[in-house]
């Protein structure tokens, strides 16, 4: 990487404005950066269906209860199926009260505040087949997985005091996956979460001093790692974790080529991905400068004391490096 | 844990004032917690000097420049070394200028910032032993390290537009130290970082509301761990991880007890701690508000694609539950 003898520097875009530390003095080969530990030999890829596997195809009673399969007319041969999760963090039961409410009511003090915990906490299995990863599918898989998403959020959105959907991906087991077979997770609740009212804080802002969306002003050269018709992948200017990427919303086609990318250049390392959406109850004013991406981050440095305790991260692969080593990655084509 | 059948809640409290998920039904036995991991055996506790260790007793030459030593008059028989970090994540140069400023004139849009990465980056040697952990300390001998983490930010105070010094530890691997050898470290920032920020507003708002300090309003009963003449130990109301301990600040003892405790309650885990401190430029008006205080986070969850897009935890353990356990944790005595 041609970082070595760069100078560090403290970054801040438009869409997210929190300040991250890129430093380079940190920084190390790209190779080193391939993840050890093999993800994929997690979930015996020479077994088809794993009978203690509940997210297989034939074991379906294993589940939690089912909320939609793709497509809806079958009952046996599903392509991805949302159901609820077996153990959620928060409560589907609008009638959840807080057990600590009457302690508050008695001891509490102004400032410490407790909700009941209602909301939704759902699982997308994304294919039947336990070997088979986002990145396996054809860019048409990816894209139902995505439209799944999609119907889901528009059913949450349909829910009284649920004002945020969160819609994740943890792959491997050290980014937080307990199940080897492939999923992802949305979480919905009844609170606009920090990281959501400061994004659109700042793209608000953005928005009002540029007419402008901060997300579509993203520069698109040094940045830049793949286009599609409508949208483009990116290394963001102020990457808060090495390798991180955003996608500005498509639809299959964009998703499994950067996962693949990823997999090939960093040796299928663990990942999270997060689609950062809109709060629910949105006004049409807003709507120029609150579009969708997905935020794709490798799990390749470790969080520390610094970052918990101040918010701020240090990374040490500058964006434009990162973006040109994707750019590059040689995908084989399929016979 | 009395918690397999209580209700999730949303809990946020007025020193921090962000949102957390605590999630009983995700809960487990506090014995589940205890850490698999035993971090002591990375440093071969059987050999005191390692030649291979740069922070061990006889090898200060393999260090990078020393900024002081406790005692300051001795020159072999020191207790605690501050050194600079040989992998400084900023520059200590005040020269720095970013190698980025030439491009961002030319094509920055309205919302990207870079600044030149000016800043210190120590490092606190916590003990001439290499099998030395702080919990191993004598209570004065933790003093002696807290002594020195305020000699360095007195300094830091006097270099101009240095504007936040985070202190913090990262004690095992997992938890992000790269050196077994007992050590913490400081950055010196010229921003002052998100979170720093946002308790000083949320502090002062609950100031202005009550008149009084959030801090030290915290509830003392089911939520205390330990105390001593002047302080105490607490889980506070809205932990963000499980297990998740504030010191408000003091003089070693409570120090050393909370990290013997974790270390005998949780097989000594990975830990970090951080000192929240005040932004450097205050006034006397902020200073009601602004007491410092240690948090000490064991390492025993994952954080995943939910914690990393929302900036909202869900941590599964009640902290009257943590308080409780830690409270009852019979400590040995020594003869």
């Amino acid at each position: 990487m041609a970082t070595a003898n760069r100078n560090p520097e403290i970054r801040t875009d438009a869409v997210n404005n929190r300040w991250v530390i890129i430093s380079p003095a940190r920084s190390r080969r790209p190779s080193d950066f391939k993840s050890k530990s093999q993800s994929k030999s997690d979930s015996n890829p020479s077994s088809n269906a794993q009978p203690q596997c509940p997210f297989c195809a034939g074991n379906e009673h294993q589940c939690a209860p089912e909320i939609f399969r793709v497509p809806e007319d079958s009952t046996s041969d599903w392509k991805v199926r949302v159901i609820e999760n077996l153990y959620p963090a928060l409560s589907r039961h609008p009638e959840v009260k807080s057990d600590h409410e009457e302690y508050c009511q008695a001891n509490g003090t102004a400032g410490e505040v407790t909700l009941g915990g209602f909301g939704f906490h759902d699982v997308i299995i994304e294919s039947p087949v336990h070997s088979v990863h986002l990145s396996d599918l054809s860019p048409e898989g990816v894209a139902v997985v995505l439209l799944a998403y999609k119907k889901r959020i528009e059913q949450l959105c349909a829910v009284d005091s649920i004002s945020y959907v969160q819609v994740f991906k943890n792959h491997g087991a050290s980014a937080g996956a307990s199940m080897s077979h492939s999923h992802s997770q949305i979480l919905a609740l009844p609170v606009v979460p920090p990281t959501a009212s400061t994004r659109l804080d700042s793209m608000k802002e953005y928005h009002n001093q540029t007419g402008r969306c901060s997300l579509c002003d993203i520069h698109t050269d040094k940045f830049l790692i793949d286009e599609s018709t409508h949208f483009i992948s990116i290394a963001p200017f102020a990457s808060t974790f090495p390798f991180e990427i955003w996608i500005a919303i498509d639809l299959g086609g964009l998703l499994k080529l950067t996962l693949l990318k990823l997999s090939l250049q960093l040796n299928d390392p663990p990942y999270n991905f997060m689609i950062h959406t809109s709060p629910l109850q949105m006004t049409s004013s807003q709507l120029p400068y609150t579009h969708w991406y997905i935020q794709i981050v490798p799990q390749l440095s470790t969080i520390g004391g610094f970052e918990m305790g101040t918010g701020c991260y240090i990374n040490p692969v500058f964006p434009e490096d990162a973006a040109k080593i994707l750019r590059e990655v040689e995908v084989p084509k399929k016979d």
